[in-house]
């Protein structure tokens, strides 16, 4: 692997796992990201809350997997 | 979807739901946005409190959906 | 409307409300504002404290409406 | 007035009020500033402490009034 | 050693310890990492928890060792 | 005064006090600083603690007086 | 001294002490360092913790002595 973001262009139409900063867990399929990790989900939830597809933006973002 | 913001261009004029850092949540038509995630809503609403047209500071945007 | 900043153009010179991150809320009349949210108020109120012309940095704005 | 820098040409050499973020208030006169908002204050006290001419990097100012 | 990711260069390919500063302990292979310190580890694990591959925000890095 | 770093330029070689962000305060003579307000004090103390030569992060600081 | 970095310079090689702004406190020799201020320690502890070559974050920066 060249750079960290082709490990996001692997995971792009898969299920991921986006931890934010305010320690918010969100699961869904990965849409978008760009190079700020802004991150579009489809199907998105967060525990029992269903939020559909959701723009969350980059710099709120602690890790995907 | 090419990039994140194409998901925003896409719920422009419709009904959206914005999260703040401080953990507002805010309620509204989505009248324009930018590469910051500045975002102006109409008829905007923070549970029962109506807030009319608001432009929010992009740097304060948790997520859109 | 294009962008979110046409919205901020639209209320200069009118009585407008903006919410500081750190929870303060200032009245007054938008004299100015810039592509930072830097803003400047005139005969601006904290609720009973008067604050007159006030330049507000712009990483500190929440919202304006 | 066209931009919210202006307001602060128009305060140079004036006595100011300058809130921190940490919620410290400074007094005194408005010797010089920048775009960032970095301020000098000359005869600037906070409360009863004196603390002459004063730097102030400009990202710890909320307003200046 | 001429710059600090020259270190991160030599460590490539190794088990890393990745110190967040929310204060999370994230160990793993270092796949990939840019200017950013955006990290990209493999097999991560954060305690007794599997993480797989991972995408670390720079950002939210403390050290790296 | 032209540019608020003209008081910083004024004050080199002499005896200075720079709050940091945390609320620490250091004095020490000021051998160098930069735009980004990276200030070096040499025979540097906080309170009762000898630092000697000291090289402080520029977004560390509050103010310098 | 013309600039802060300077000071990083005299200091390549030599032991170091370097405060987080979690107030963890580093030491170690400095091996490299760049604008960022990120830096690479070696035989680095914290307290009684053995943190071998270490990679820090520049902004996680406080001062350096």
């Amino acid at each position: 692997m060249e750079r960290p973001l082709d490990a996001l262009s692997a995971l792009k139409g898969k299920e991921v796992n986006v931890l934010l900063k305010d320690g918010t867990n969100l699961t869904g399929k990965l849409e978008a990201f760009d190079i700020h990790t802004n991150v579009v989900l489809s199907n998105a939830t967060s525990g029992s809350k269903k939020l559909d597809q959701i723009f969350i933006r980059g710099d709120m973002v602690t890790y995907i997997n």
